[in-house]
């Protein structure tokens, strides 16, 4: 079989990360790359081989199957064009920066008979996969505890521009809201309150969350802090055990009643593996491969959007929103 | 000047601390200790010499100064009847189980002329006290991140007896909130979820909380769960800073937009310094002797209960809890 | 049967710990204390109900049993005058400060009836206890790595008086000399490089040891250093397996070729009881009532003295020392 | 002026590394490589733009600069090859694996006029800069305690293969010897102990270390044990200061009689830049456009060497090696 011809719109930083993860899978071809700044896009090329495209259009022409990599709010328009061409999406978090786009992508995404998948990477990072695990196999969890922060909105200099991000909330912690619903199912309710500080948005958050399962949940997410270590960090309570993550580097568990714990370190793993960039990238051609849905899907894309939404709606309302 | 008389009602864990404590203070004399059971107020006086009363009355009325160290429903009366005798009262926390007795308190201390001290001890521990004097000096915190677990409910048995104790909030979260109105202020709203899972109370609990100062925060306090080193966290977020405390046993404080972090590690101090008991102890003497007011005043147990009190209505209610 | 009664010679801070754990002990009656300062042994007799005795003659005298917790150069006459007068002893390490001494210790204590307890706590320890039980039953080290600091030599003052302590590497660092022998066995050989920096002694070591097992090990000990926690630290390399002490808070084994870890935490236990404070009393207690010998014997604090003193000659003549 | 012509000989790991920093730095063209498994070379040709050379001469020929990425034992011969033919060569550790080799690849390079740079990049390591610069700026070392130890020697299959590596201390270990030149200066004298386990070599060292400067060290190193992280350590005892490196991530700095300690967190760099893989690149670079002498020289190289040698008969004679 020929191999699937793969396109990059956007040769940032994660535009990178998903080129060097494919050059190293032979069951695909990294033939082209297009970004807005063309020295970007050579400079992707020269390390990776792909062939820089002129446009857009040219590149979604020419490939089979296409990752979408720009700045996010730039995400929602390429998503419905390229999937609409019938190709192949893989389309960074987040889908969309509001609700109503996040809508129409995912219109798009089911009248596709292509693959469409969201990277919401934590689903496959280790850390996450056998949390995950531990709680579907040995602990039933009742509650948890979430802490996502970012050090800073300075480096690099848009992650603090709203006009790009969509908002805080979308860039950074979005990965949290997918990574509770891959966890622990539905939200049922969400009451918030926010502030301002730093940044010209709301740049700090407390959240409290009720799922359809009864769990009820703490989440924290402050833009204007500092980068200590973990920056992200889930701890989940069940019945005499605790588990807790420490970014993508470990995870530990503490079973009974005494003091003794299980850590499993990942830090023999590469970033690319530890972040599960490597394995979202080998499911996303799986998918292709095998015409199976992705595992990610346009609608998982969609429901962190809503969660997004919600707690902006419940900062500046001061209400409690319940999920349908 | 003759020392001060001191008599301990309550043999158990915790008047054995603060007798090893007064122990060593030469401005007292440890007097009298009282205990329901005959052979636990035994065994207090052979290692403290304090010699064992009959009763409650007659300790009291022996003594210029009582710590109550009973379990929890059992400190209003006993706290009310030493106040109304004019003797200094030393109060273990929580100074009431419900806000009637908790005004009862507050009243009946208000009324009396001697020191009325409530045992509040984390406001003396050294990593609460560091952690006040960096928000207050050098840091304004906008937003904060609580964790206060316990492993479980069954050593000693009685913790899990909600007749006991008042509630699992009352018995080990209620410090929290306490710690929380000494670092942040007044507490002008809270909305809480909270489950029942393995104790015949509700033991889980997920919290959301407005400051007046417009500070908000989140804090989880699970009784079911295990003892996952620090049981007890909290994270405060300032302009580009970051200061989290593990336990009693340090304090880091992470500044600026690299990954510097600066670690104030306790371990060397004794158990009693590092929780303060020794510092509260010293505070109560200081108080008495200089007929200056407690640091921890009736007033700060009431509002401690206050709060306690709101987590319990928001969850059964299911609203937001204004606080005038 | 009658209470053993017990005195305590030296009233300092390890006399205070005994004396704390001996008062829980319903098998004795904690009858004398004596120190050449009257007011130190006024203080422990005020918070321990033991009468202060005017010499040590007269405790000896008058107890079944005595702990000598003086300082170091102190503890050869009194363990030799104890023993003589037919009382069982528990002496603090070291046993001596010179190799004669402690072969005159070794032939009073193994030509007496009584029990003569050495203080080397380390051995009751739970992660030392767990560390010899992995060793024993699951893994065979092949070298370890170990490390004894302290801050500093300045508080209490004594301790960098060499007059007093008999030497650094007598007073802190010969508790895990009798650690390693007590994990690994006999000691083969030994080589030491030391440096003289802060204090009016060689204040740093770097030793190299071959056990007869075929073990070797390093082990540094600097007394000009800092409280970087831990203090001591043990780590063992056995086959695809590595296990690790931090003081004496918790012990962490790690097992095949990936990165798992199982932490045991100590964290919950009292001091007393983390050091082997507690469990090495109640082996006294035991070997006295049921008429064994020690568990720690004269010939074992013989043998920690003897490879203290082959380290000071290892530095000072630069040979290699063999053991018998 | 014209790019500097890069040419990579061995595409294993290390060689990928290397390719993927040159890849970003415009001064160079990554113009070729060789590997005498083909299937490799093609693969790292994939992702770098990098032109697959039929032979080590003909990379030689068409390249300003060569990279000597192979197994250790192929080192020398090729190292000597491309300084005869007047290029540039950055030499992946170790030079060469006997001291007789290191003389001969050392003879040669100071024959040339071109670049020697020799691959030890634990120097360019934030976390050895870092304490390199605490201990020439604000605190004289006095000893230090060394750790650096591999979970097994399986993964990949030759490091365990004596014919490859040239024994497991030129492996792995080598580096903190010359790790340790740079922070200490040079060895004056060397004792070690080793052993025989799970490999065909022996895989276990403790080692005694006295340098010039009168600065004693203590080093373990074993082959088998686990991958329990830190796997590379170095503490470092100053006047009341401890300093201590945990692997690349972070150093730790403790001054003073407290338990004050500063953290430096490497955490956010990227890997290339925590391991110093990118800042030896550039120095390499920098030395040739600026005609300069390395930065880590052929006499660096032959230096660690020359320990290793030492090492290893010091564990076979059972003498102390000293050193010019």
């Amino acid at each position: 079989m020929d191999k699937i011809k793969i396109g990059i719109i956007g040769a940032g930083y994660i535009g990178g990360v998903h080129a060097q993860v494919l050059a190293r899978d032979e069951r695909v071809h990294l033939s082209a790359v297009y970004d807005v700044m063309d020295e970007r896009a050579q400079c992707l090329s020269r390390s990776s081989g792909a062939i820089v495209s002129r446009s857009a259009e040219e590149l979604i022409e020419k490939c089979d199957a296409v990752y979408i990599t720009t700045p996010n709010t730039k995400h929602t328009e390429l998503a419905i064009t390229t999937t609409k061409a019938g190709k192949h999406v893989f389309c960074e978090k987040p889908m969309a920066t509001n609700l109503a786009d996040a809508q129409k992508v995912l219109d798009a995404a089911e009248a596709s008979n292509a693959v469409f998948q969201v990277g919401h990477n934590r689903r496959f990072a280790p850390v996450y996969a056998t949390l995950k695990q531990m709680i579907s196999e040995e602990a039933t969890p009742h509650s948890a505890h979430v802490k996502m922060n970012r050090g800073e909105l300075i480096n690099p200099e848009w992650v603090g521009d709203p006009q790009i991000t969509g908002g805080f909330l979308y860039e950074t912690t979005i990965h949290m809201f997918d990574m509770m619903r891959f966890l622990f199912g539905e939200v049922a309710q969400l009451t918030a309150l926010g502030s301002t500080h730093e940044y010209p948005e709301t740049d700090d958050f407390s959240v409290l969350l009720g799922f359809k399962s009864g769990l009820h949940a703490t989440l924290c997410s402050s833009a204007d802090a500092s980068w200590l270590f973990p920056f992200e960090r889930v701890e989940v309570f069940c019945h005499h055990r605790t588990i807790a993550t420490r970014e993508m580097e470990a995870i530990i568990s503490s079973e009974g009643m005494e003091g003794k714990q299980v850590t499993i370190s990942l830090h023999q793993l590469s970033k690319e593996e530890k972040w599960g960039y490597l394995q979202e990238d080998v499911a996303f051609i799986d998918s292709i491969l095998n015409k199976a849905p992705a595992i990610v899907t346009a609608l998982d894309g969609y429901k962190s959007v809503e969660i997004v939404d919600a707690c902006y709606r419940a900062v500046s309302t001061g209400e409690r929103i319940q999920f349908r």
